[in-house]
């Protein structure tokens, strides 16, 4: 029996804790929170983020799910002097500095992290780095059609939005010729279309608030966007819908003339509960390693296939290979 | 650059060959095989299996490229004493206990050996196990419509047959049953028919080697079998055609409730060239491990992802995260 706890308790919180119940060799012992008063449907009992510390030896692997992530980064470097942790940070491009810094700190402290164990980072960077070395070529990665939530926060953090959600849309003319062209690069901004869904205040400048969503920096500027101004009751029923889509394609020649196509695609009608799925997936390799006492942080990419495997080595061979 | 060496010449070989003299980190030193006299169209000199020990020192990696599993068997064990080896040994039943008698020579010669590095075993054994250790179910694995050589070699034997080639074929219905359906477990045997041309001596009994063949224990028996006799002319060109397919889909349910599906797909116009990819990308994890000083026998589903591609383990997580 495990003793797990979970930091956070949005939708992936949520997820994860409905998975953690459910699972037999798992003994959810708190969920932790900066907000006080926080309900569970399902009586886990809850404390508040600052008094992780005093669960050292009660909590074995701690599941990091808050959304911002300069806390994911705040609360993982404190928590792994006394936790092993599991997280999805999905900052992609902060991810190997952020690892380096948890791996001294999981050396000293005899603990493992493991780090980007979602869909994407996640499973999706484990199969195009797969897909890569096998090609020796770049792949290309689509995503959706599904809600990004780095980008309806990005667009509420806007004058006069009262609440909005984006959905990244894939272009199917673009996935075509991937999937028909081996010598085909699709520029990025041409690979998805965003289309977003914004409830705004009465008074709102409406011609205003799309120029400022179709110029915004990393999120929207240079991509084919549509911006819906819609009641705030649209924008709640549209956020019950959690489902998502990945998809990678690589069609490469092996020495100019072979053709050769390898393609994944992945289709969640809960984006968050794959999550969760991922992540206790993550927590069982995590042990794992602690069993074999190869303390660090590590991200999915450094998982060889055969831990994904809840069995021995040879199990492994003798059902897989 | 790095010394290698091919045994075997047929169609691998002759792939691997090709691929070996187009990569600038290599020098091809020889290739071995049993029969003398080969020629090769690209200038590579042979020499008889028997003189391998001869050129300890002067290769540093060995590919496997025979056909018959009992040589491969031998040459691999004989062979790893003096260089480290790479194979895409496909007798899946037999690889576990193969791995185990490999690990134990590398260990006192300081070699490594990489074992069942082609599609499959191998890219699908990789992608099977990260599926089923996702889902918590088994996915379901399709081949084709592609050449087996080992049902072609299994009709071969049958007295009155001068050739043969054996097409195997998915089952679309069941493909898209297993796509659609979460719960739905296909038999092993209505997931594949078995499409036979065979050219036979002119004074056989065609009905009679029909049932041979249909009635041949774990080849064909309990298959849907259909065989064609036609001239040694078209089997010749048949043979010629090398493409072959590969199809993984798990369709599953989180927490009994969340649908969720993943699909792999590969899609190869020649099957020995793809393979012949494989096996030099397992011949650079060889030299990786190598440095590492891990020397032991591998299956490639004990080789992370970040290992699949030549970069540094930073760049992989800048890159593919």
């Amino acid at each position: 029996m495990v003793n797990v706890g979970i930091v956070g308790y949005g939708n992936l919180g949520k997820a994860l804790e409905e998975v953690m119940i459910n699972d037999k060799n798992v003994n959810l012992v708190k969920i932790f929170s900066r907000r006080d008063g926080l309900k569970s449907r399902h009586k886990t009992e809850f404390d508040l983020v600052e008094n992780l510390g005093v669960y050292k030896g009660r909590i074995d692997t701690l599941y990091l799910c808050v959304g911002s992530y300069s806390d994911i980064e705040k609360i993982g470097i404190k928590a792994l002097k006394n936790f092993n942790t599991v997280d999805s940070y999905d900052t992609h491009k902060k991810l190997k500095d952020y690892i380096h810094t948890l791996d001294k700190i999981a050396k000293t402290s005899q603990r493992v992290s493991l780090s980007a164990f979602g869909w994407d980072p996640g499973l999706m960077s484990y199969i195009r780095t797969v897909f890569d070395g096998v090609s020796l070529q770049k792949s290309n990665s689509f995503w959706g059609e599904g809600v990004s939530q780095g980008h309806s926060n990005a667009i509420r953090k806007i004058a006069g939005v009262k609440n909005a959600i984006q959905y990244t849309v894939p272009n199917e003319e673009i996935i075509k010729k991937c999937q028909n062209n081996f010598n085909f690069i699709p520029n990025d901004f041409e690979k998805h279309k965003r289309i977003c869904f914004v409830a705004v205040d009465d008074d709102a400048d409406k011609e205003k608030i799309s120029r400022q969503i179709g110029n915004m920096p990393n999120y929207f500027a240079g991509y084919e966007t549509e911006v819906n101004f819609v009641s705030e009751e649209e924008i709640l029923k549209m956020q019950e819908v959690l489902s998502h889509k990945g998809y990678i394609v690589e069609n490469f020649q092996i020495l100019d003339k072979y053709q050769s196509k390898m393609e994944f695609s992945l289709d969640l009608q809960s984006n968050p509960h794959f999550t969760a799925q991922m992540m206790s997936l993550g927590g069982r390799i995590v042990e794992k390693l602690c069993e074999e006492k190869r303390f660090g942080a590590y991200s999915i990419l450094d998982i060889p296939a055969s831990y994904f495997l809840n069995k021995s080595r040879d199990e492994v061979m003798e059902k897989e290979l």
